[in-house]
């Protein structure tokens, strides 16, 4: 952090003392920057360059940096001196190319002014048009091209986004109509049209008058007629856009830094709104959704850019431009071919056709779902325009997890109705009941239903009804909101934020669309894109499930699960982290080796202990008074457990386990008890309900979390921890002879901060080993066990050193880690961390993604110290993290041997350490979008 | 702690290869060692030699190094090769000095063995004297005194301990009377005598064959005749007890490392039991409780050192010697001049006259109360025997506690009746009626009544009971029990482990020294020494408090406020770190001001919130559901506030005083609420109980200490913290205003984990002043502030570089870190902690004393990254460790500008602190015994 901050400190500085070039040109085949330059020119103006140089027709303009932007928020809002006279110099090249004038009453040039920053984001900036008309301007405009209509539009749609964006003159938090809207929808009225496109040059004129009346009276000033304040007022606007709320929730979201700011790209305006050979639209080199090899998007004849996302008019699929414009859709079709060859990804491209002319507007690399982002990568191998190696790195490790959702049936989703749109917050498909409440949900579900919660914005109170439903709908918030969140930690499939439903809870209503549906109706919905649909739509199993986890030979033929098979078969090669499974019953580790497992990074015996008529002795155990009782209870749980490591050890083939003593605090096991089952149990290990209930008190913790709990327990009842070890060399000893491989099971005693804990557990270990090889008549070499520890509690990690004296492995337990370090509680944090993620405290949920800055120094800490003392101890992570991508590329560089996640979490971790691996070689570096 | 263990490996390595020397001489004016040699002699060795090398009567012996015992548990029990030879030498040595031989059938010299580690450990571990009698040597040993009765006597004895000790034939756990025992008293039977001193040769002829038949019966072994093998046997009981329970928790409970080892003395027997002209004591050199320069103790003639301790014989004070044995007592006095001469520290000794001839045994510096500890050290100041420094570093800073305790009236004490002795586990004098159940102490301390509660061993569940009561006693239990662990931390009056008095739960009876007392019987405990007494002894507040607190002019006459405050000013005068206190309220800041203390480190503001009719302000605003409900019930506290920290700022004249922002969870607020309670309020603020219940429903967390709290709420809800700013800030106006003295209030935002935290709660607080200082026309230099963070969560330490850039001061929350870096709850950790005592796994509470190993590294972390970003930034500590003195040289030594403490704990932490800077001096080094 320290050099963090001091290269905070030199920008700053380097800010102060101006900057050497503050503008960057591009057009006419040329360009001052290129595509590599994101970080300055940000990436639409970085790609604008690129278009540029390798000859696509791309209006002319210019970038100003991000540098500018930093300088700008460094020097309270001012610029570098020589920005002026760049800026004016650039003009001048803009002008030669295009051949017009900015502000000139003959051959008027007007300009377009967009951010960009270095990543995408989409929507969450201001973007002004047309700039450069003034009451002068438009008549020239009119006149040069014989269409007044267009000129008089063309200035009234600058003046609403000037006024609105520029001067904020802007709609009312109380008012119900666009004041803007307001006007023109008069100016309808009185030309007896419908739409916009209905109203003629005069009735425009009209508008244009009342625009800057409104503009006047809500700002206070006048509306500028110097382009060059125009031109001031919308780079400020831009720049000041950059630190809006909705952009600041935006890169909360994504993890962008504030610092990186955004450029401004003033561009020559070109139009598609001109006449019927005019045009304008968006495509994607390769469909976005299923990655399929066609030309995929849509376009409008006789229309501005803004029209084709506004939906006022539908637009036309792209290949119907082969009828419409059959030269311009030749020669999408060969610009199409070119940017995937020069930039070797699936592009997302805006276009305008001018008088038949066609100009690039924009060119990125496309967003797509996983399904897609696995096809298109796979596919561009096949063509060669890219190595496996650049595959692995170009699809995001988390959306293989879309791979292993369930799925809508296609051709069911194609004719469903479709009611609302949102925030794919949970990937898979879900069809259910509609129920508003947490508790009619819980209801619903225990009666058998599916249930899909639909709720405005969901908070902790309705999280049994979370758990409870197929899939969760929110109406409100982003995503960082506590749907989001909760979707993404259990998996739910979600969709959040559908703005265009409302719902009301006093009639049990969801409307979207212009369909109203009722508590109980059937609602579905797609978390892989944010759809969503009345009635249910079929889905099924992922045929990546179907194949690996079924068998199923038909799935197995399937594209994606082919494609599926053969990624993970070059991610296992790459990589070189060990990627292990968090499973605690034998059915678990099944799947989890299915999915590539090479063992078990964490066993947690004490779910074990809540099955069948086990809980009865774990409860007798907890309430025995005398170490004999304690004992007695114990013996009965013993052949449970070994029964529990015999199926877990045969399920792993030889393959490794971890695994946890008792963790938990012994109250989770009595807590819950109904009187009924204190009575029950009462009468069954012969003590009174009141004892029982004494014991329940006693118990009780004010922070469990912090409690009696972990290797805690095994310090104060050492026969807890002796029946566990046996049990686990029991069973390795059955295993072993049965399967005639040797068992080598790693023991595990967790919540250790003291050496001496670990030290005093191993000796009861040690001791539980000598009794079932002497029971067994067995040598050392033919029983071998390892016993490690969990570092979960920042005393063991800073004090590493000291620990592995006694330890054979560590294992970083970065949840417990995660709460001690940060001082917060997993299970109380989701009241008060959206709010964090809202003011930028936090870019992710730490208890998702491990906190690299805080928590990963303790695992730093931890490593260097442990392996100070054993040179090459053996060193896994088995939180949560250990299935989420950054936090497995952060595994891979601090040197761990191996990450461990939930089963389904296991291709994503692969995919992830190979991405890691290839990252540290270098290998395509840069090439990581 | 590498470092640690890297010297801890080479002392094992060192142990492994042999050791040059390991047996020291000393007698006869001479000494192989010296005083100096403490580690390797231990004290007592070490001490004997001295002795003898200042011409003092030490019967000849030698000590067998502590690097003996260390070699001899690296080694599987074994001893260096040259052990052997070296012990030989020494006999001679010894035998040439006393002109005796060992196993000689003429002159016979017998031994004693016993043991002595680096630190006395009283009654630790085993002793064995008159070794080297056997059948043969007994009668030589009758011939050469002329005193049969004597040798056969002296022959019993030895057999017993040696049967005992070395060959493990002691008394069966389910025996009720000790066999030794049942054999003399069937002896005394037969011989119609009450005493064992009645018993002649013939008798004990007889006992000593029995004595070797039940030996023979126990062990299975003969007894051994041959002296070499006896003291060989006798060498090993002693290293073996170093690892005995009773000694394991001695060590546990002082912070004695087992790696030290203990010495063994073997030493040439002297006879205090030969006849009227021989005896033996055990005296202080001055008065152990109080100081008093007089010579204190007393001695038995004809007995064995034994016998003084058994209390079979009332022994005679000491001054009664000049009748008893003229000689031997003016000799003793002439000793004691040279002993403190020598040692220039208060002495401990044992002597023992044989035959008129006075031999010192041991000598060590005295154990003492507080008071004794501070008189003492002040007198020989005055005295000219040691420096003010050394005076400063002799005294226990935590003793000085002692002298703020309430004491007994001295007159009252001596008459009152004695029926029990404890360990003194909570200075002070209490006294009031007897309770043995928490629910009673606490019925009848809420009736108004004095209670002590009286328990065989104290458990979490009597908390309540022990809050409530002026004193507590245990019958069981040392000083590692539940109830000396919750005593010192709440600073309760205790004795513990009074272990020869019982209980009667059932008939509610306490019996000791044949007095039997009831529930609400009066009964007085002295904290001090461990003294129990029945009925009331009036008490009285210490000479400190009455003279520094009260203002009393004969209080400041007393010896005690002298002393007091002398050393208080030395202190003053030699320390370098500040000392501040933790207040809350003014008239605690008042106490803190008088006590010394140097400006407030924390004020709890969340205390205030539960005066009087604030609390339903206070849940007013908890359970307001807008933004504005909030506002408007903040502003109803405002004045509340406001008035706290006028008081506060009045009473600090001028100090600083660093304010905490709200800390605890919201939960805390209502959780507490009674229906009839919520009834009221939910009528006052016009909403339903329902609502109120609801909302302390969801307010609930699973771990609160890690939840919803600190700057967490105001992140959340910013309001509040600009509440309490404004609240500060307005006082400090107006303080200035009223005293012209411009307050300089420091803000502390709590909980921080994240440098953004900070600062967003920074801009509040700077939101907060400009508002005030427009309000009232000061410019920023004339409405000054700072604001800080408490450095609590390890991740705020491992960040600190970050946190700084927004702070001007840091605080160590170390109450909170502790539970965060150990992921240990206070509150619950009491459950388990007495077992981790007992297991060596900690020495000390980590809540009352630093864990300086794990926290104190992030302490360490905290300081130097911080500091990195601002050069001087001003950091502190205010956890409860402020006020422990091992705390308190850590944080001198890691650089802190102060700690903050409890009113009470000042004069601790300023001592403390004042030793720190003269142990970093390097002053008087090696004087802190």
């Amino acid at each position: 952090m320290a050099k963090k901050s001091a290269k905070k400190a030199a920008r700053k500085k380097a800010a102060k003392r101006g900057l050497k070039k503050s503008v960057y040109f591009f057009g006419g085949g040329k360009a001052d920057g290129d595509g590599s330059q994101k970080a300055l020119l940000g990436g639409k103006g970085a790609n604008l360059s690129e278009m540029s140089l390798i000859g696509l027709p791309v209006p002319a303009g210019m970038t100003i940096t991000t540098e500018v932007c930093t300088y700008y928020y460094a020097n309270n809002k001012t610029y570098p001196k020589t920005l002026d006279s760049e800026i004016k110099a650039n003009i001048a090249k803009i002008e030669k190319v295009m051949g017009k004038k900015f502000g000139d009453l003959n051959n008027p040039l007007l300009l377009s002014v967009r951010s960009g920053a270095r990543e995408s984001m989409p929507g969450m900036m201001d973007t002004i048009l047309n700039l450069g008309i003034n009451d002068e301007v438009v008549e020239a405009l009119a006149a040069k091209t014989n269409n007044p209509k267009f000129a008089w539009d063309s200035y009234r749609r600058f003046l609403q986004m000037y006024g609105e964006v520029v001067m904020g003159a802007e709609q009312h938090a109380n008012e119900h109509h666009d004041p803007y809207e307001v006007i023109l929808d008069k100016a309808k009225d009185k030309a007896g049209v419908k739409d916009d496109s209905g109203l003629e040059e005069d009735d425009l004129r009209w508008v244009v008058a009342e625009f800057k009346k409104l503009i006047k009276k809500r700002s206070g000033e006048n509306f500028p007629e110097d382009p060059m304040e125009q031109l001031y007022g919308a780079v400020n606007a831009v720049f000041n856009s950059w630190n809006n709320d909705r952009a600041k929730v935006y890169r909360a979201k994504y993890g962008i830094p504030a610092e990186w700011g955004t450029a401004v790209n003033v561009q020559a305006m070109v139009f598609g709104n001109t006449g019927p050979a005019s045009g304008t639209g968006v495509a994607f080199t390769r469909d976005p959704a299923t990655g399929e090899n066609v030309f995929y998007g849509e376009y409008l004849i006789d229309a501005q850019g803004e029209d084709v996302v506004a939906g006022v008019r539908t637009p036309k699929q792209v290949a119907q431009m082969a009828k419409d414009l059959p030269k311009s859709h030749k020669e999408l079709l060969k610009v199409r071919k070119v940017l995937e060859k020069h930039f070797r990804d699936v592009q997302d491209v805006e276009f305008t056709i001018e008088e038949g002319k066609l100009w690039m507007l924009q060119t990125r690399n496309g967003k797509r779902t996983g399904f897609a982002a696995v096809n298109i990568a796979l596919d561009m191998v096949k063509e060669r325009l890219i190595t496996k190696e650049e595959a692995i790195l170009r699809i995001p490790a988390d959306d293989l997890s879309h791979l292993l959702a369930p799925i809508f049936d296609a051709a069911a989703e194609k004719k469903a109705t479709k009611v609302g749109e949102g925030l794919p917050a949970g990937p898979g498909a879900a069809t259910g009941k509609i129920y508003f409440t947490a508790e009619t949900a819980v209801a619903a579900a225990a009666k058998g239903e599916k249930v899909i919660l639909v709720r405005q914005a969901t908070s902790p109170e309705d999280l049994r009804g979370m758990i409870a439903a197929e899939g969760i709908l929110t109406t409100e918030g982003g995503a960082s909101s506590h749907a989001a969140l909760v979707a993404r930690q259990m998996g739910k499939i979600c969709v959040c934020g559908a703005h265009g439903m409302t719902i009301d809870y006093g009639k049990k209503r969801l409307s979207g669309n212009g369909v109203t549906l009722k508590e109980g109706d059937e609602l579905s919905l797609n978390g892989f894109v944010g759809n969503v649909y009345a009635g249910a739509i079929s889905t099924s199993e992922s045929k990546v499930i179907q194949g690996l986890i079924e068998g199923k030979a038909a799935a197995k033929r399937s594209e994606t699960y082919k494609k599926f098979t053969q990624l993970m078969g070059w991610a296992d090669k790459l990589r070189t982290l060990g990627v292990r499974t968090n499973s605690d019953t034998p059915g678990q580790v099944e799947t989890a080796v299915k999915f590539g497992a090479e063992g078990i990074g964490l066993t947690r015996t004490e779910h074990m202990f809540f099955e069948g008529n086990r809980i009865d002795a774990v409860r007798q155990m907890i309430l025995a008074e005398t170490e004999k009782d304690r004992a007695k209870a114990l013996k009965k749980l013993l052949p449970y457990q070994k029964k529990d490591f015999v199926g877990i050890f045969t399920a792993l083939q030889g393959r490794p386990a971890t695994i946890r003593l008792l963790d938990p605090p012994l109250h989770e096991f009595i807590g819950t008890m109904t009187p009924a089952q204190i009575k029950d149990l009462a009468k069954k290990i012969k003590v009174t309900p009141a004892f029982i209930k004494g014991r329940i008190e006693a118990l009780h913790e004010e922070n469990p979390m912090l409690g009696h709990r972990g290797c805690r327990l095994g310090i104060v009842y050492p026969e807890i921890t002796k029946m566990q070890a046996t049990a686990i060399l029991e069973a390795a000893v059955e295993v072993s002879k049965k399967t005639r491989k040797t068992v080598v099971p790693e023991i595990m005693v967790p919540l250790v901060s003291y050496a001496k804990e670990l030290e005093l557990q191993k000796a009861v270990i040690d001791e539980a080993a000598e009794e079932v090889r002497e029971k067994h008549g067995l040598t050392k070499a033919q029983l071998k066990y390892q016993v490690g520890t969990m570092v979960e509690i920042p005393r063991a990690a800073l004090t590493a050193d000291e620990v592995a004296e006694h330890a054979e492995f560590f294992s970083f337990g970065t949840n417990d880690l995660t709460q001690t370090c940060l001082g917060l509680s997993r299970d109380d944090s989701s009241s008060f961390l959206p709010d964090y993620q809202d003011a930028e405290i936090v870019a992710n949920n730490p208890f998702a993604s491990l906190d690299q800055t805080g928590v990963g120094q303790l695992v730093e800490i931890g490593v260097q110290r442990g392996r100070k003392t054993v040179n090459d101890l053996k060193i896994g992570i088995c939180g949560e993290h250990g299935g989420d991508p950054a936090s497995v590329k952060f595994c891979h560089r601090t040197g761990l041997n191996y990450v461990s996640c939930s089963p389904f979490r296991i291709p994503v971790a692969k995919l992830a350490a190979a991405q890691a691996a290839l990252e540290e070689k270098g290998q395509a570096r840069g090439e990581i979008s």
